[in-house]
């Protein structure tokens, strides 16, 4: 057993198991490897196998693992519950995969300052319920928020739903405790919400993917909960009347906390998966959730649902009690698990377009996946620009592989063509890294390549991700 | 005249004549050199003049400046309106100092996705009120907004009281038209609120105070501008009392969109300076502005009056029309002009603490300038703990000025044992550049040196600023 470097890894593992005391903290066996070589992303059958996987404990503990991974020049590819579509936590060149599971508590929540620290392992979900024990709101609610972490989340820059009024991980973040590429745990940013003291290094580490350091703790900013939420779902018989309803309600000066979109397939495929009665002949349905002071809420859905009927809305449903916006919400939030049961391997991509593009990208998405006999759902987040189309498809089919991977290039082309980017909310990973040259040139790219090189000279930091050599 | 390698700047000004067509673009004579000698901020009497003056008219002409200036290895300063109070635009080390005030367009609105493009000298009341014309905002408000420019807000980061609801100016920047240190021109970020492609290279220019590259224009996100606004002034016998009212309002659930903080002295020298009936004996006030839904805002203010009153309020004055709001907010504004008039200079601090760290800070504050025998008055951010003390003083008077330097580095000491830092909005600049290790370790510090070097090898892109070498 050997690692990229040919020094001996049992000699890696015998120092990590020093630093490791718990004997499950540290896992050597092929099987356990084996289940650290995949995350979310359907990467097709090529084994990218690490040679360890350790499991710390504490900052100290990483601080420790990278002081040995960088006195052998070992690869580290931080992993939270690995749920990132762009192959994020792949270990491409095999090395130690850091898992962040038992970095996982809840440091302190400051009901005075609207702030909280937390560990990189914390779920985010978790953090969501205890916040909001006390009134507080962490509003970024990527998709697997029950599974996904905060370190994961900084890593990947992620976002979701709610993004449309509150932002994405990035807005709430204030400062991060970093485990460098040398071992040193240095801190970065601060406690408060302004603070220009010098290069915000803590904007550059999030979505940098674990490639400039391993972040073991986040200080994020809270808002207050908002009193009261209600939710729609307003269907429509073309795209473009969906996608024209949502200008006109932002122009209306209602901010919706979610605006998303789901097409016709998507509901198609929801429905069979778990049938609620969902309509599946509209071609596009709106999920609207607005939220904040009770009585405004009533009169905001009133004032949505007259501007959707005006924009050739067929059917508007406003969620009664909790039990119906919760179904409203199962049905979009199921569109991934509904997908993946159409074939065995489903390819999330995470075009972004300037809102008013969206039918326009709806349509390419349509005609490059009509063009290469691919299935598609396509659902996102309309209010952002943000479109999810979902391929559902066999990846050992290398015929049908090899149509999506041309699919993928023509769709990336034109949503820059039509002002947008390669990734919205899901990252560059090793699955979008070849791409990266279509949205920014040599010159950008090169200083990217001088900043990973500042913070990791040796490149053991997560390598291969984002940038290609 | 020689500028600092010693290479004649007759051959430099020559070459940059060659760039400037027009005559006014270029400025040479001492008189005109002297005049750009200085910014906003009170820095005694040293002179540091620089070589020559250059107004470019599109990023083209800024690329040929920044050649010539690579060229023959020479400072550029970049500067807008030159407000920042950090000596941020002050030119060191002699050299070019480029004025964007001519790269003052607005190239466009999009109403319907929200974001706008202009040029980094445009004033920021101008983008704020044609974008308003169209139903639109940009709530970032430094309180030298009527001549303040875009470029110097993304340079320093600044914000200004709506932060505390809206965010600030790096909360609005999605992307960057750069002129880098070789005089290529690139472009960073993008056109989308989300947008994960690589390293967020905008962010790290937000705040970088032109050490990295020439910003000459900026993609910013806008949002509806809200229906409707009101204001409240709120008069407190003790700036405990103040400061639990805050806490008191946000943990109602109410977001204003200012919570502003004048002390005693502040109010008094207003008063003095202008007046309208301000009362004088109270030992604070806030300035609290709520923005929304009409009928929401008319509840809202009622509810914050009582929140006050239960906090040991002393009088609630809530604006009975637009005459009476604009009175209170031209007192909050013209505090930094009352206080100069009070001694020739007038240095403002920028600390920022936890917001229930404020009654602290503010005693700390006075207490240093008792114990250093100085004149100040403290106004701030309470929402955001972001705490201005202007020291009014006599910077001729050395023995004062050294007092001051003393009581300045006692209060950023205070404001980081209470868990805050050396600014919040101004920037860090050539005035607090020998702090930063008190909020930076030194292995940040590096990483932040490897990130300059990485944007500008030869140190000539606003040298000596941020980071001592």
């Amino acid at each position: 057993m050997t690692i990229s470097n040919s020094i001996s890894i049992d000699k890696v593992i015998s120092e990590l198991k020093l630093v490791l005391d718990k004997k499950n903290n540290i896992l050597t066996e092929y099987e356990e490897r084996f289940c650290y070589a995949y995350d979310a992303t359907a990467i097709g059958e090529k084994l990218y196998l690490p040679d360890v996987v350790v499991l710390p404990e504490n900052t100290e503990q990483v601080a420790q693992i990278m002081k040995i991974a960088n006195k052998y020049k070992i690869p580290v590819i931080t992993r939270g519950a690995g749920t990132n579509l762009c192959g994020g936590c792949i270990p491409l060149k095999s090395g130690i995969v850091l898992h962040t599971s038992k970095l996982n508590k809840i440091i302190s929540i400051d009901k005075d300052n609207l702030t909280c620290v937390a560990e990189a392992g914390v779920v985010v979900e978790k953090l969501q319920q205890e916040v909001e024990k006390l009134g507080l709101f962490y509003p970024p609610d990527p998709s697997n928020l029950k599974v996904s972490t905060i370190g994961g989340s900084v890593a990947l820059s992620s976002s979701g739903p709610r993004c449309f009024k509150y932002g994405g991980t990035k807005d709430y973040v204030l400062g991060l405790e970093v485990v460098t590429a040398k071992g040193k745990i240095i801190n970065i940013g601060g406690n408060t919400v302004k603070n220009v003291t010098g290069y915000n290094l803590s904007q550059l580490f999030v979505g940098s993917e674990g490639t400039l350091g391993i972040v073991t703790r986040v200080t994020l900013k809270l808002i207050p909960l908002p009193e009261s939420k209600q939710v729609l779902l307003v269907f429509f018989d073309s795209i473009d009347d969906a996608a024209t309803a949502v200008t006109d309600i932002i122009s209306h000066k209602i901010t919706p906390s979610t605006l998303d979109l789901m097409d016709q397939k998507t509901m198609d495929t929801v429905e069979q998966f778990h049938p609620t009665g969902l309509p599946t002949h509209y071609d596009a349905a709106l999920v609207i959730e607005i939220d904040g002071i009770a009585d405004t809420i009533f009169v905001q859905a009133k004032q949505i649902e007259e501007i959707c009927y005006k924009n050739n809305a067929k059917d508007v449903r406003i969620a009664k009690d909790k039990k119906e916006a919760d179904e409203i919400w199962f049905a979009r939030r199921s569109a991934f698990g509904a997908v993946a049961r159409m074939k065995p391997n489903v390819i999330t991509e995470d075009a972004v377009v300037p809102r008013n593009k969206i039918p326009q990208m709806v349509k390419a998405i349509r005609k490059t996946a009509d063009k290469y006999n691919l299935n598609v759902c396509t659902m996102g987040h309309a209010g952002d620009g943000n479109l999810h189309p979902n391929f559902s498809l066999d990846l050992r089919d290398h015929e049908e592989h090899e149509r999506l991977e041309k699919a993928i290039e023509e769709l990336f082309d034109a949503a820059i063509e039509l002002g947008g980017t390669l990734s919205g909310e899901h990252g560059i990973g090793m699955s979008k890294a070849k791409f990266m040259n279509k949205v920014a040139s040599n010159e950008v790219l090169e200083y990217m390549k001088l900043i990973k090189n500042s913070f990791d000279p040796d490149d053991i930091l997560n390598p291969g991700k984002i940038l290609i050599k």
